[in-house]
């Protein structure tokens, strides 16, 4: 892991968030590459899950929600972590994993040996962040940032029915912030205190529940292949019965093996119709859904496919990481894939003369307004490739003494570096049908 | 303004957040087709100010931040806006608003009429949304919401100049969620207290600012120009000597005629080296450029472009909202630039029979993975148009009787509504060349 947050520091992907003051805890700020490597992942998604289909329509509603929301759907009471706090080291653990923690006096005893320490009774802290809406601090200005896109979709249920003439079964899909004040951040971006979703609440009539649910696990699973995953490095993990959160009918995790070991990528959840029939009890509002065929009305179950755009982000760079030997010399490659990845093509002239790199210019204008492309004329070629190979670039094309006398140019493929030659003018064609082309390592 | 509220609820452009609740004061939901409208009007930015130059790369800040930085900023001790209660009628006003402001009591008198009122002295309150990062509410953890995210941008300068390779003049871009908890939010979209906003920071060479500020004030009114905006709709306004604020050298507002009045739709400021100066002094890091062929050490001066998309957003529903009448009946037709359009292209059986359905089903399928297009069977074929100029869908491809026996459809064009007739297999390449082509009302 610490190889590839040192790359994507060196490389401009993410920034520790505020790092000129010290940073802000598990705050990360992506920079030039990774905003566009985040983008692509987002994009892809909403390809996907939004505009491809006909049954899914998107969203995107305010972070800042009312408060009754919050207790309709139960995270006033209970979306809490149990906490302990010990009066001697000062520690501050989470009761479930205090087994596992360090006391931060005795840093050197094993996990777990707090013998030394005064630990308080577990208290429930709720993980919504509180704000005050308005200019005064009353409790009935108490807002929160949503901990969750989903209650925004939920809420929204007969805005959309009624609004896209949609008909059962359909989905919900939004992208967006969302805020959990975790007591453990950590690990990279793994799990951050604000994180990017890309939730999908998809409603089916009770009954037809169990096949969707085994549609959607299956469906995203094979999302992140499609994206370039490898598909040993991922798995599913059906919840126990026990793990269940109370609402569920069915949980499924897709599972992708980060360098911190097997962890949660995606959740696939049945909420079945807890959310529409809290937010109908509380609101007073029917949310409840009129087949005009069966001339059945009922109150839809729901499958939800939710995703970390960041963690998402994380996985396709983890699993992009390499590092091969390249005519003895060491090389770091991203192999992304190149829907992913950040710049698709980058545009070098061998050498700085002969008009070389004028008409590599040339070239990078005439790619510009079709592909994400970089131009580079410093230092040796060989450097220049690593440069790019490790941003995971897919392509290069070289400008060298013969294109200045037939106008070929060379097409160098990152993860083969086999070269083809190639006339300028079937450049644009040429990366556009590679692009489009399925891909998988 | 009534009109387009009303015309996005019923088609799904926005919803009132939280609505099943009874609302939440001024924060908005994107439904279905708000979404992708919004989304096209920030792509739009992005590919304009980001993808589509040399000079400048884009970035994406935590909207949490360390509050050093707003200290450094001014925020903390500044950013307030002066506040009056009453002591009668417990009315809040800000205090520079009280000659406008209707007393609650009095309805019916004229604003301004407070002689009934016991005021209290004006106070400033802090715009700026608190919350508590950790799970304890200690003062050493008060973190708050950007209210802007040009902070993210100048405190990330020295990364982004380090990993990206840039060399003065260019610039930062970002697109993303800022809060400011206004006293007197309102006017649908316009002044929201969670809103996106579109800013770019220009970094350049002292001397150079005020040939950079004419540059980005006169390119920033044309890109709405280019995406529709009637140019008459639209002028600059230079803010005067006593209207700046304390740190900038010049202003000068876009602003549209909106229904409420010429109003700012997203200002250009030159900032100088105001901001990199306060964070080089707060945080002790050198903040300076050094320009490797003039041998100089400087502290850029900025040129910030600060665009809102929410506002952008309703700019584009404002003006594109047109009535005219056809064929003796009443028309509701949204004039989009077809790049803003959120639906392309609907495809229409002119009747339900014949194998026109499933001919126009197929077509559909066929231009789904090019463009973003819908398919309408329900209605006179009149009603059906009117659903689609309602919601500024450029084009309307038709089924009719010809086309079962010669494979040819009418293509319909929304503002001029002339159809022209041709071969199925020649509407990707037409759609694609008509989307491509310049557009102006």
């Amino acid at each position: 892991m610490e190889k590839i947050v040192n790359l994507a520091k060196r490389r401009g992907f993410t920034f520790q968030s505020s790092e000129i003051y010290g940073g802000l805890n598990s705050c990360w700020d992506y920079g030039p590459l990774g905003v566009e490597l985040k983008r692509n992942v987002k994009n892809a998604w909403w390809r996907d899950m939004v505009q491809g289909r006909d049954d899914i329509v998107g969203i995107d509603c305010s972070i800042l929600m009312h408060p009754r929301v919050w207790e309709a759907s139960g995270h006033l009471a209970g979306f809490t972590d149990p906490l302990i706090d010990c009066r001697v080291c000062k520690g501050r653990f989470r009761a479930d994993h205090i087994a596992d923690a360090q006391c931060p006096l005795k840093p050197s005893k094993a996990p777990g040996q707090h013998d030394k320490c005064d630990l308080t009774e577990a208290r429930n802290f709720n993980l919504m962040f509180k704000t005050f809406m308005g200019p005064v601090e009353e409790s009935a200005s108490v807002v929160y940032l949503r901990p969750e896109t989903a209650q925004g979709i939920f809420v929204n249920f007969k805005n959309v029915l009624t609004t896209a003439r949609t008909k059962i079964p359909f989905g919900i899909a939004q992208t967006g912030k969302s805020f959990r004040n975790e007591i453990t951040p950590g690990n990279f971006l793994f799990r951050t205190r604000e994180f990017e979703q890309m939730e999908m609440e998809f409603f089916v009539k009770p009954g037809d529940d169990d096949r969707w649910f085994d549609y959607w696990v299956n469906a995203r699973l094979e999302w992140y292949v499609g994206l370039g995953i490898r598909r040993d490095k991922l798995r599913l993990r059906p919840h126990a019965a026990d793990e269940l959160a109370h609402y569920a009918k069915g949980c499924s995790d897709v599972e992708y093996e980060f360098p911190i070991g097997w962890s949660e990528l995606e959740g696939i959840a049945n909420r079945t119709d807890f959310d529409l029939k809290a937010h109908s009890e509380h609101s007073g509002k029917d949310l409840s859904f009129f087949d005009e065929e069966t001339r059945e009305r009922f109150v839809p179950y729901v499958i939800e496919p939710a995703a970390g755009a960041d963690r998402a982000t994380l996985a396709f760079l983890v699993d992009a990481y390499d590092e091969d030997v390249v005519d003895g010399e060491a090389r770091t490659v991203l192999r992304l894939h190149p829907q992913l990845a950040p710049i698709k093509a980058a545009v070098f002239p061998l050498l700085r003369k002969e008009g070389q790199p004028e008409k590599a210019e040339k070239i990078y204008s005439a790619l510009r307004p079709h592909f994400a492309v970089d131009y580079d004329q410093a230092g040796a070629i060989g450097r220049r490739y690593r440069r790019q190979d490790e941003i995971g670039t897919p392509f290069g094309i070289t400008v060298d003494h013969q294109t200045m006398t037939d106008d070929t140019v060379t097409l160098r493929e990152r993860d083969s570096m086999q070269q083809t030659r190639l006339p300028i003018d079937r450049l644009i064609g040429e990366l556009a049908q590679r692009l489009a082309t399925p891909w998988s390592r």
